[in-house]
Order: structure tokens, then C-alpha cells, then sequence
């Protein structure tokens, strides 16, 4: 049992409380792993929210950390003490059923114990005054040190700064991925990007990697459309400019539709809408951003019939432990400028001021130092 | 101007009425066709309810045609007088946006005319005592001469019979292409089939043809079972057996869902379970059906976030003039058993009845001989 520092999320819709916590060891097909940085994501503002559907409370938040390994248990051989790390909340184990299927990174290994806030064996490695504390999507990287299976864990090189690659483990790649594995997009096709959080700049990244022709960014806040022009989008739209439905005024813009459009937000209403403009007879819209629990989507089928494909993409269609690893190379050419996506830099101690700068559409990512 | 006999729809929700109309000669770009046989599909149905919102009055409905050149208008080119034609209501222009796409059967030559109900030109070729006509989805094959744009004729060979492969024009291409073009299901793939009318019977032979490893054919109405099965269908469920959503029973049954699911009713609850039905990860699912006017489809974007793709098709995703002339080269070897297609034969004075046998369920088609 070793001591941690960790932002506790005790109950919904309360701050998060800096507190020590005990962490247990590894156990068989565990890692001990040090976390020296962590971004903080809209994700686990939503979850704090109580809204989330398999929120469970107290637990360790935070899914977009970096790490070194510090210890590992019995039967691991895929990472070994001393390696850097991206935590992932999509686990990869190369046997089950959606692994081996080529087809999808959803891997089921640990899905089931992870939806519950615990590890495969149903137990939580993290306690407080004796009291079980939940794990958060198989990441907890709110801890100093947080334990996770060794499926969960991407091997990067040691030279990647983790304090700028943690950003890889969730929005990042997410939007790049949603873009390039997800829809594979192509050279000169034109696209729609709803929203520029962290994902929808990352999607303008992806379709910039692309080269398609026009990349459309889309979003209530102007302030925003700077940093996106710099990643490499082309056209800009305000919808509050705009008497009429967004989809009518992508629709004309484009003379009929773009090839793709991607969702980065979360809202049901702007998924409908990013599905309708895309261009009838082949357009596709791909949603990532996560809605409220027991929110629908709907449309006339009659877009469907027409040749629209509606998609969803979940960590952009990313394998991690294959993948991550090359996205970490890009960000290191250059290639992915993560530093664009870093506003602000802070201590654990003051991860509260994240979440209000996140709500308050001040950053596009902080990133906590332990 | 000649004469022609027709089955008049004059107003919705009434029976069509046998006359003789006014049919003026071909304009330039059009064709004047005899036809020799038509089926009766929903569609028609489901226009002479009055609830297509596109839907005008007085009009000659029919869409799933086989006839003879009669005579063609001046510059006129791909056809010639005595050809033997099936109808297209997707024509096929080889020269728009979406034709030269490569990626949709969508043609929009003549869409905004076609939906309105006139030629090209803005005007119809019916007319009955003085008063004019309606065209129905560029076809309006309840009429023994018909007049249609160039661009939406298939020319097939003489040695097919008309009075069968009219049904290439609609139902049977359109649930064939769903699966083949469409949905593009491999070898081994599991499929689920919701409603086993032509459509649904149809995309049965084109799993079949695709090698689908498990064919589960769905309906409510039982009688329909060993037809599917003649067809190729491995497993048949019945929603009213049980208590629970019959995407649930299909995912039990499958070990988590079907590879590819078709809606083959226009039912949009039934849209919202074949999606669901099919596999997280990877499940595809093609809505084929019409939905009622205005009606919607709903689900949680989870599903798609999880790796669902939903998806329609309008005839099959089939490009009428160049790739119909190979559906009817099947037929001609058996490949598509469309005598299976045809429970009912019977001359226009009787076509109210064919709409009759439809709605009680106890046809699959029926062909009407001019």
C-alpha cells in the first residue's frame, strides 16, 4: 500500500478535494503506474456532473494522463518498470472478439469491470480512511499514482515530453482519428467540423493530414475560429449569424452538402444538423462528442435513403497500444501541434480553476503537473 | 396523340378507375413505350393513400414495368424503336454531379421534374377528356403506353420476358442492391432481414448470393416463413413470440448482434431495432423501407459512438441503364428466381384487386398483363 496524492470527486457536482489516498499493488496482469501529467477533458466534467449514467461516486477522475511505470504485477510482460506510458480508456488486448475482428478497437477485455468504476478482478486498488474509492474509465489519472491492467497501458518513447503527450490519451487523437480511421477522409473532400473544443480542432488537424480541399469550422463562440484558421481550417460559421438551420446554410455554402461532417459536442440537436449537410448520395457524418444520458437523435429516414451514412466513432477508431505510439511520433515531427491545444499549465492543487476555465470556454486544454 | 388504356388513380384512397386516356408523342429527349407488364408494388400503395407527401392527383401510378419501344423523340439516341425496356424511377444520366460521383446511383437529371409529376419539360403527356394527367416517379406503368425520358430506360435483351423481369424494375433489384451495393455483406457475414414482402424476400437471395453464414428473416405474419426459407433464410423469428424488443432476441440469438441488418417495411420503430440489432463494433444496417410522411427516426447516438452504421438505400444503390442488364442476364439463369416473386397474374381491369391481395398480405406480387 504507498500513499498518493489525488483530486477525489466525492460526490456529483462538487468540487474536487485534494486528499492522500492509499493505493493497493498491482495485482496478476496489473501495472503500477506514476502519473507526471494529465489533461482535463470535458469527459470528466460530465461524469463529475452526475449525469452520466455509470458515474459512480467517490472516485479518481481523469483519463488523459502520461506516466512512467513504477511497478508491475504478476504475469505482465508488455511493459516492464521505467517505461513511459499514455494511459487508454480504450483498452487493446488482441484476443477478443472485436480485436481480432480488424474491423473495430472497441476491445471488450475489461469493458464490463471498467463501466463499474473497478478493476477485472471487481475490486478498486484505491482507498481513503479504509473507504473503497472508484477507478474512472480504467485511467484515474487524477491520482499521483493510479493502477491499471496491463491492456490499458500504450508504450511510448521515453523522449516524448509526457506533459504535452498526455493529450494523446483522450482529445487529440480522438479527433484525428475520428477524421483519418473513423471516416477516411480523403484528399479534396470538403468538411464540416461542429464544434472547437479540444476534439473539433483536432478533427481540423485530421482533415488538414487529409488534404481535403475545404475544412468548415463551426461554432457560437469566434473567439475560437483564431485557432482554427491556424490548424488549417478554410471557412468559418457563427450559426447565431444566421436566421436558418445550420445545415441549410452548410448546405448552400457547399452547393449541396460536404463529404464529411463530424460532431465534436456532445448536443443531439447539432448531430441531426451535421448529418443533414451532408451532401445527398454518398455524404457521412460521424458523431464523437457524448450526449446527455438518455438523449435521442433523430432525423427523417428520408436522409438516410438518400445516401447519407450516419456514424459514430469512440477514441477515433484508434488501437492503442498499436496506434498511440505513431501518434506520439507525429506530435514529435511536429506534425500533431499539441502545444496549440496546451492553455494553460497548473499544479493538482489546483485543478477546480480547469474545470471553470473549461466551462467557461477559456481553454481549450489544461494540463495538471503532480 | 393515341390512345391508351389506364388505371387512373383521380383521387387518393379510391380505387383506380379503367379508362381510356389521351398519351401525346415523345418530345425530344423522350420515348414512348408500350407496356407489356407491371407489377404492383407498396409504393403505389402507399402513394394512393393519399400520405406521399409528393403525391398528385389525378395520376397514373405503376413503377415496376417491362415494355417495347414505340417510338422516340427527336435526338433520342441510346434507344431505339422496338427495344425492350424496363423503367427506371432512378434514371441514370451519365453526366451530372452525382452520376460522374462514382459513388451514388442518385441521378438528378430529372429529379425535380419526376417529383412533381411532369416531364422535363414541366408538363405531362396524360391527359383524359381535355384535362391532364400526372406522371408517377418518371414511370406511371398502370398505363399500356407510357412516355419517359431517354436517360430513365434500361434496354434489355429481347429474349427476357417481360411479364417477369418488369419486377427487376423495383422491389426485387432494390433488396438484391441493398445487400450487394449497398450494404456490400462478404462472405460468412450474419444478416437479419426485417419484413419478408418482395423487398425483404429479395434481400434474402442477395445474402444468399453473398454467402451470408445466417439469414434471419423477421416477420410478423408466419405464412411468410417458407417462402424465405426456399430463398435461403437459416433462421425465422416472430416478434409477437416474444415479450421482450426483438433487437434484443436478435442480439441473444447472434452473441451480440448481426454483422448487417436490412428494414424492409418502412416501419421506423423497426429502423430504430435493426440497427440496434446489429453488432457493436462494426454492425451495419440499411434502412430500404418508406416511412410514412414526416415520420422519424430515433436512437441513443451510443449506438452509433459504439460502432453501429446506419445507412439506406434507394433501388438498391443499382445504376439502372448500366448495371439492370445484368440483374435480368441472372434472372435469365436462375440466379433470381422471380417466378417466386410472382404469386398473382392478372389483366389491368383487375388491378384493384392486386392492391387488394397486397394489403391483406397474400401476395408477394402480382403482375398485371396489358
Amino acid at each position: 500500500m504507498i500513499k498518493s496524492r489525488a483530486a477525489v470527486a466525492f460526490a456529483p457536482n462538487q468540487p474536487l478535494q485534494i486528499v492522500e489516498i492509499d493505493v493497493a499493488p498491482p495485482q496478476a496482469g496489473e501495472v503500477l503506474v506514476r502519473i507526471v501529467a494529465t489533461g482535463v477533458c470535458h469527459t470528466d466534467a460530465y461524469t463529475l456532473s452526475g449525469e452520466d449514467s455509470e458515474g459512480v461516486f467517490p472516485v479518481v477522475l481523469g483519463h488523459e494522463g502520461g506516466g512512467i511505470v513504477e511497478a508491475i504485477g504478476e504475469g505482465v510482460t508488455s511493459v516492464k518498470v521505467g517505461d513511459h506510458v499514455i494511459p487508454l480508456y480504450t483498452a487493446e488486448c488482441r484476443t477478443c472478439k472485436f480485436c481480432t475482428s480488424g474491423k473495430t478497437n472497441l476491445c471488450s477485455s475489461v469493458r464490463a469491470t471498467q463501466g463499474k468504476g473497478v478493476m477485472p478482478d471487481g475490486t478498486s486498488r484505491f482507498s481513503y480512511k479504509g473507504e473503497p474509492i472508484y477507478h474512472y474509465m480504467g485511467c484515474s489519472t487524477f491520482s499521483e499514482y493510479t493502477v491499471l491492467p496491463e491492456v490499458s497501458l500504450a508504450v511510448i518513447p521515453k523522449e516524448a515530453p509526457l506533459e504535452k503527450v498526455c493529450l494523446l490519451g483522450c482529445g487529440v487523437t480522438t479527433g484525428i482519428g475520428a477524421v483519418l480511421n473513423t471516416a477516411k477522409v480523403e484528399e479534396g473532400a470538403t468538411v464540416a467540423i461542429f464544434g472547437l473544443g479540444g476534439i473539433g480542432l483536432a478533427a481540423i488537424i485530421g482533415a488538414k493530414m487529409a488534404k481535403a480541399s475545404r475544412i468548415i469550422a463551426i461554432d457560437i463562440n469566434p473567439a475560437k475560429f483564431e485557432v482554427a484558421r491556424e490548424l488549417g481550417a478554410t471557412d468559418f460559421v457563427n450559426p447565431k449569424d444566421f436566421a436558418k438551420p445550420i445545415q441549410d446554410v452548410i448546405i448552400e455554402m457547399t452547393d449541396g452538402g460536404v463529404d464529411y461532417s463530424f460532431e465534436c459536442i456532445g448536443n443531439v440537436q447539432l448531430m441531426r444538423a451535421a448529418l443533414e449537410c451532408a451532401h445527398k448520395g454518398w455524404g457521412e457524418s460521424v458523431i464523437i462528442g457524448v450526449a446527455g444520458a438518455g438523449q435521442e437523435i433523430s432525423t427523417r429516414p428520408f436522409q438516410l435513403v438518400t445516401g447519407r451514412v450516419w456514424r459514430g466513432s469512440a477514441f477515433g477508431g484508434v488501437k492503442g497500444r498499436t496506434e498511440l505510439p505513431g501518434y506520439v511520433e507525429k506530435a514529435q515531427k511536429g506534425e500533431i501541434p499539441l502545444d496549440t491545444f496546451i492553455t494553460h499549465n497548473m499544479p493538482l492543487e489546483d485543478i477546480n480553476k480547469a474545470f471553470d476555465l473549461m466551462h467557461e470556454g477559456k481553454s481549450i486544454r489544461t494540463v495538471i503537473h503532480f
